[in-house]
C-alpha cells in the first residue's frame, strides 16, 4: 500500500538499509487525503464496506459526516446533532457559563431544543469537494522571480482562485491548502455553518477527568466528549445564530454501534490532523532536537517552576498563573515526549541514513545530480545557521512572550506610530473616537500579572542575552547593563528597571497609549527603550525567516520531486490541516521494560484514580452506579466492568481531536482525543511500537449520556432503542 | 494446606461467608515457622526436593545455609562466602569508606581474601535449634496477677531461660520469641558470628539504581547485592575481628543456579521476616486505617514538602536535609501504599466481617461465651479509645520528635534530674567526669539543624495542638498561647520562642546541660518550659500504654484460643524477625486499570531509566556492554537482552531483605530485596492479586561480578565454570 516515510525507524539499524527499502505492509501509518482512499487496499486490511462509502465525489458518503470545529467533530443523528471532545467544546462552554451558570464545573444538558444554547465561538465546515490546482497557482511563478517574489505571487495566485471559487459558490466557503510544500496545491470547498448550540456537555470532574496529570498518558479514563448541534436559516442555507434558526440536516450522519469495539478490531479515522514533518530533512530534525525544542522545554520548565513557587500557598496568586502553567506544561510535555522519543528511536540518524541513499541515487545521474545535487546540502546549511543563531533567536522571540512589561512596551511604541497616522488610517483601536476606550480596556493586561514571577522571568532572559556570543549581541542589552555582565549589575538593572518603568499599573499604562514617540522618550522607561532597541533586531529576524522559508519552501518542492524518483511510488503530504483518512486496529503496547498497557480501559480504573479532588474527583452518582455495577447493554463482555477508553495503533496529530472513531462498517465506536506518550513523536515519524492515539468509548459515552446525564432522548435520536 | 488466615479477603464480598470457608489451596500465602514445612504438602505445589532437605533438625539442611544479618544472607561456597543485598551491607560500606576511598560510590572489591575488610557493625546469625517453651513461660503467670505483673513475670521467665540456654551451650546466643502473643514461646539458639567482611559491593549506581524513587516499585532495575564473608578464629569458634580468624565454614551453602528463573516457576525463600499482623482484629486495622497511618503519612508529606522548599536551590540546606527527607519518604510511601492497599481491598471491613462469624460461633456456646464472648468487644474498645485519643497522642509524640529545640528541652531537664543524684548514680554521660565532654559533644545536635524549617515544623505542631478537643487539652500550650488560638498569636508565640531560646545554639545548650533545675527555670525558656509541661503528659501516656499493652496481649491470646477452636485447623503466627519459610511463582501482575507487568525486567530497562544523574547514572562500562549485547552464558532465552530482576507471588515483608530465592531444587537463582507498592498490604493481608516480592535475578549478580566487577574468581569459588 502507499506509505509516506521511506524506511521504519525502528529497524534502521537493524538493517542499515541504504537503498530503497521494500515497503513493508502496515495499514497502520498515513494521513491520506481523500484523493487516495481509492488507492488503497482497504478490504485485505479489514475494511467491510466498499471504499466508497467513506468517500467518493458523487455520493452522500461517510465524510459528509465529519466537521472541522477548529478540531474534528462527526454528525450523529438526522437533525444537526454531533459529537466533539470535552476539550474542543471546552471555550465555547466556559464563554457561555456565568458564576451562576457554571456549565464547566456542573455540565450542561438542554432537555428540548428550546433548551439548547449558542456555543459561543464555534462554527463548523463540511468538506463538500476539493480540486488540484498546483497548475493554475505554480503558473504565477514566471521564470526569473525572486525568491521573495515567488512567495508574494503564489500567496496572491491562491487568493485570487478562493476569491473566485466562493463566487461560483455563493454560501461556501474556499481554501487553497499548501500539500507538498512549494509543489501542489489544493482547492477546498466548504460548507460554513456559524450556529451552534450546546446540547449535553458532561460535569468537567468527567470530561477532563485525570487533567495535566493524565495528559498524553494511557491508560486514560477521561470522558472527553460533548454533543452540540448544527443549526441553519429555515431555508437550510448557513447563517449566523437566530432563534428562527432550525437543526441542520447532514447529507450523511454515523451509525453509532452500542457494542462498541474489542482488541485486535480494525477501525479508521477521518479527521483534520494540523501538521506533521514527516518529509522534513535529517538536518530539520537535529535542529529542533538540539536546538529549538530543549530550549522552549526547558524554559517553559523554568517558568512553571518559578509560577508554582510564586504561587505556593498562595491561593490568589496560584488562580492568575494557573492558566499560564497549564498552557505551558501542555507543550513542555510534548516537547519532551518528542524529545524522548527522537533519542530512543534515533529519528535523526535513521533519517540521516535515508538521505545517504537518496543522495547516492541523485549523484549516480548527471542530470538529477544538476537539478537535485545540493538540495540536501543546502537544506542543511539554512538548518545549520538557524541552530547556530538558535539561542539569540530564542531569546528575541521570547523576551517579549515572556516579559509582560517588554512586550508592552513595545506595544506602546506600535501605538505612537500609529498615532503619528491621520486618524482614519489608523489601526481601528488607536483611531481618535478610540483611544479612550483603548486605554481603559488595557487595564485587563494586569489581571493576571504578578510582579515577583515577572521580575524573575525578565531577570532570566536578560542574563541569557547577556551570555550571547560576539556577531549576536543585543545592543540594547549590552547598553542596558553598561558592559557589565556580574550578577550584581543584572539584579541593579532589574531593580531599576521595575522602579522607573510607568507600564506596570494600568493608569502608567493607558496613558502612555497614544503618546508621541517623543513624549514616549521623555517617559525614559527603561522597557520603553529595551523594547525600541529590541524592534529592530526583531524586524531583521522576521525578515530572514521570511528569506529562509522562502528558500526552504523551493528546496522542499525539489526533494519531493526526487524522493518520488527514488522511491518510485507515490507518498502522502504532510498533514496541512485537510480532510484525512487513517486506518489501523485496536491495540494495546509496551511503553517500558515489563510493561504491556491493554487497549481498553474501564471504569475500576477510573474508581482507581478517583480522590476527593480535581481532575480526580468523580461525581456521587458515577460512583453509585459503579458500586451497584450498573453497566446495563454496555457492560464489557467477559468482565463486570464499563469500557471507558480505547488505545489503537492510527496515525493521529492535533487537530484529529474529536474524529469518530470507526470500525469496519464505518459505524461509530469512539471520539478520539488525545495520543499516548510515546506517540507525541507522531509528528515527526509515524512507529509501530509507540505511536498510540487514544479514544472515549462510545460505550460510555453513551452510558454516561444515558445513567449520568438522564438524557436518553439523545440515544434515542441516535437511534438506539 | 495449612493457612493463617481466615478468608482470602478478596473473595469476601462475592461469598459473603459467614462460616469457616473451605481452605482455598495457595503455597503462595504464609511464613512458616520451620516447625510447619514438614506439614504442607510442597511437592504438589512444585519442590523438587524432600522437605527435609529445607529443614529437618539432624540434617545440614538449607536453613544452615541462612543467615539472619539484620535482614537476611546466605551462604554460596564454603568458606564463609554470603550474598546479601546491597542495601543491608550499606551503612557497613558507609563506615568502613573514607572520601579517599568512596567505596558506597565506586564500591569495593578484595582481589585476595588479605584485601578482604571489616564490615564495621555487621553480625551474622543462624539458627541451630528451637524449642517451644510455652508451659514454662506461661507457668510464671500465677492466677490472680495483675495485668502489670503478668507481663513483669513472662519477661523475667524468658531472661532466665536464655541464661539457662546460653549456659548449657557455650558460645551460643539464645532468644526467646514470643509466637502467638500472650500464647506461645520458643527458645531459638543462634550460632553468633562476629567477624564479617565486605568482599565485593557493586557502586552505588548499580546497588542503589532507581534509589527512592523506584523503591517499592516494579518495573524495577536495582542490582541490589553484596558479597560479604564471615570469619571465625582458628579453632571454628565465633570470635571478634582479628587477622587471625579464618572464613567460617557453613553446615550448609546454596548451589548457585546460573539459568535463573523463567515465568511461572516454582520457588521458595527462607529468612527473617519482622513483623506481620494478620491475626489483629478489625478494630485494630480501622484504628490503623482511620487514624494512626494517614497521620503519619500526611505529616510526613508535609515535613518533606517544607524541606524540599527549603533545600530548593540551596545545596548546603539541601545537605543539611537528605537524611531526614530519605527517611521520612520511605515511611510515608509504605503507609500511603498500605492505605491505599486496605481501601481498595476493604482490608477492614473484610475482617469484621470474619470477626462477625467468630462472633456467632463463640455465642452458640454458653461455656465458649463465658470465657470468649466479650473478647472482640474489649479489644474494640481499646481500639477505639485511643482512635478518640489519637491525635492528642499524636502531637505529644511528635512534638519532641518534629522540633529538635522541645526535644532539646526535654533533654537538659532530664540531665537535671540525673545532676540531682551522687556522681556514681547518674546515666554514666551525666556523671561529674563526663560531663564536660557531653556538653562538648552537644555541639553536633546543630550540624542538620535548619531554623527555617525547625520554625515551621513547631508551628504547624503547636498548632495541631491548638485544636484539640475538650479533655485532651495540653495545658502547657494553652498556657504558652494564654488562651488565644489565633494565626496572629501563634506567630507571635512561634517568633518569641525562637527569639528566647538559649537552646538553638551549641554554647547556649552546652550551657544548660548539667544546670540545675532551679537553674533551668530561670532561665525562662519557652522551649524548656513547654518540654517541662509535656512531660507529665508524656509519662501518663507510656503507662496507658503498657496497660493497654497488657491487655491487649491477653485478649490476644484468648482470640488465637477461640480461633482455633472456631476453624478447626492450625494456623501460623505472625512474623516476628524468627526463621520462615515461604513458597510461591514467578508471576507478573495488574496494579492498575489496563496495565500488566510481567515477572523479569531487563536491562534494556536499565538503559531505558538511564541517565545522567544518580540514582539512574548506569556505569559506562554497563552501558558499552548493553551496546554491544555482550551477555554469555546470563542471555534470556528468546531474546537478546540479560535479565535484572524478578518479580513472584511469595509472602515477605521487612526483615526478608537479601533472602535466598531459590527454585524448586533448592538451587539459588536470586536474592529478595523489595516489595511491589500493593504489597505494602502484606503486614495485614496477603493478597494473590497485589502481594509480590522483588528479587535481583541471580543472572545479574553473576553478569555485574563477572564482566563489571571483574570478580570472575568469585564465581568460580561459588562452583560455577
Amino acid at each position: 500500500m502507499t506509505r509516506c516515510r521511506f524506511i521504519p525507524a525502528s529497524l534502521i539499524l537493524a538493517l542499515l538499509v541504504l537503498a530503497p527499502s521494500p515497503a513493508r505492509l502496515s495499514a497502520d501509518e498515513g494521513m491520506f487525503p481523500m484523493s487516495e482512499i481509492l488507492k488503497l487496499d482497504l478490504g485485505s486490511k479489514g475494511l467491510a464496506i466498499a471504499p466508497e462509502e467513506i468517500f467518493s465525489p458523487d455520493r452522500a458518503s461517510l465524510i459528509f459526516a465529519v466537521v472541522s470545529v477548529g478540531a474534528t467533530g462527526s454528525f450523529v443523528a438526522p437533525d444537526g446533532l454531533f459529537l466533539t471532545n470535552h476539550h474542543v467544546a471546552f471555550s465555547a462552554v466556559q464563554a457561555a457559563s456565568t458564576p451562576e451558570k457554571d456549565y464547566l464545573t456542573h455540565g450542561f444538558l438542554a432537555k428540548t431544543r428550546a433548551e439548547e444554547i449558542r456555543a459561543p465561538g464555534m462554527t463548523a465546515r463540511i468538506t463538500e469537494s476539493f480540486k488540484d490546482v498546483s497548475a493554475e497557482v505554480l503558473a504565477a511563478v514566471r521564470p526569473g522571480l525572486s525568491l521573495a517574489d515567488r512567495t508574494k505571487a503564489v500567496e496572491k495566485k491562491m487568493k485570487e482562485i478562493v476569491a473566485a471559487a466562493e463566487m461560483a459558490n455563493p454560501g461556501k466557503r474556499a481554501e487553497v491548502s499548501e500539500m507538498f510544500i512549494g509543489k501542489s496545491y489544493v482547492l477546498f470547498l466548504y460548507t460554513f455553518l456559524k450556529d451552534i448550540r450546546l446540547v449535553f456537555i458532561p460535569p468537567i470532574a468527567i470530561g477532563n477527568f485525570g487533567g495535566e496529570v493524565d495528559n498524553w498518558m494511557w491508560p486514560r479514563h477521561t470522558g472527553d466528549f460533548s454533543f452540540l448541534r448544527a443549526y441553519v436559516a429555515p431555508d437550510g442555507s448557513p447563517a449566523d445564530f437566530s432563534p428562527k434558526n432550525v437543526p441542520f440536516k447532514p447529507k450523511r450522519y454515523l451509525r453509532v454501534e452500542p457494542a462498541g469495539v474489542k482488541e485486535g478490531d480494525f477501525m479508521f479515522l477521518l479527521g483534520y490532523p494540523g501538521r506533521t514533518y514527516r518529509h522534513y530533512t535529517a538536518s530539520y530534525l537535529a535542529y529542533e532536537e538540539d536546538f529549538r525544542m530543549p530550549y522552549v522545554a526547558d524554559w517553559y520548565g523554568r517558568q512553571i517552576d518559578i509560577m508554582e513557587k510564586a504561587g505556593a500557598g498562595n491561593p490568589a496568586v496560584e488562580l492568575k498563573l494557573a492558566a499560564r502553567i497549564k498552557s505551558l506544561a501542555n507543550t513542555m510535555k510534548n516537547y519532551r515526549g518528542k524529545l524522548a522519543g527522537m533519542s530512543r528511536l534515533q529519528l535523526t540518524a535513521a533519517r540521516r541514513l535515508e538521505e545517504t541513499g537518496l543522495q547516492k541515487f541523485i549523484d549516480a545521474d548527471p542530470q538529477r545530480k544538476t537539478t537535485y545535487g545540493t538540495v540536501l546540502e543546502q537544506t542543511r546549511r539554512i538548518y545549520e545557521e538557524m541552530g547556530a543563531r538558535a539561542r539569540y533567536e530564542f531569546v528575541l522571540d521570547m523576551l517579549p512572550q515572556v516579559s509582560q512589561l517588554v512586550r508592552l512596551g513595545a506595544y506602546v511604541l506600535d501605538a505612537s506610530a500609529e498615532v503619528a497616522k491621520p486618524s482614519a488610517e489608523r489601526q481601528v483601536q488607536f483611531r481618535d473616537d478610540a483611544l479612550a476606550s483603548t486605554r481603559k480596556a488595557s487595564g485587563s493586561e494586569f489581571t493576571n500579572y504578578h510582579e515577583p514571577a515577572e521580575r524573575l522571568f525578565f531577570r532570566k532572559m536578560i542574563s541569557l542575552a547577556a551570555v550571547l556570543p560576539e556577531g549576536q549581541r543585543i545592543p540594547a542589552v549590552d547598553s542596558a547593563l553598561t558592559g557589565d555582565y556580574s550578577e550584581k549589575n543584572l539584579s541593579r538593572y532589574v531593580d531599576e528597571a521595575f522602579a522607573n518603568t510607568t507600564l506596570k499599573t494600568a493608569p502608567g499604562l493607558a496613558k502612555a497609549i497614544g503618546m508621541s514617540t517623543s513624549e514616549l522618550a521623555q517617559l525614559n522607561d527603561p522597557f520603553i527603550t529595551l523594547a525600541a532597541g529590541l524592534a529592530p533586531l526583531r524586524q531583521q529576524l522576521r525578515e530572514a525567516r521570511a528569506r529562509r522559508d522562502a528558500e526552504l519552501s523551493n528546496l522542499s518542492a525539489l526533494l519531493i520531486d526526487v524522493k518520488q524518483k527514488y522511491l518510485q511510488r507515490d507518498f502522502i503530504p504532510d498533514a496541512n490541516g485537510t480532510l484525512r483518512f487513517t486506518c489501523g486496529h485496536v491495540r494495546g503496547y509496551s511503553p517500558a521494560d515489563a510493561t504491556y498497557l491493554s487497549p481498553i480501559s474501564t471504569l475500576t480504573g477510573v474508581m482507581q484514580k478517583t480522590k476527593e479532588e480535581y481532575p480526580y474527583a468523580t461525581p456521587q452518582v458515577v460512583r453509585d452506579l459503579y458500586n451497584a455495577r450498573d453497566f446495563g447493554r454496555y457492560r464489557l463482555p467477559k468482565a463486570n466492568d464499563l469500557p471507558v477508553a480505547v488505545l489503537y495503533d492510527t496515525d493521529t496529530t492535533g487537530g484529529n481531536s474529536g474524529s469518530p472513531l470507526m470500525n469496519a462498517k464505518g459505524e461509530l465506536v469512539g471520539v478520539n482525543f488525545d495520543r499516548a506518550w510515546g506517540a507525541t513523536i507522531n509528528d515527526y515519524a509515524w512507529n509501530e511500537a509507540y505511536s498510540r492515539s487514544i479514544a472515549v468509548d462510545i460505550r460510555y459515552v453513551l452510558w454516561l449520556t444515558e445513567r449520568v446525564g438522564n438524557a436518553k432522548f439523545l440515544v434515542k435520536e441516535m437511534g438506539i432503542k
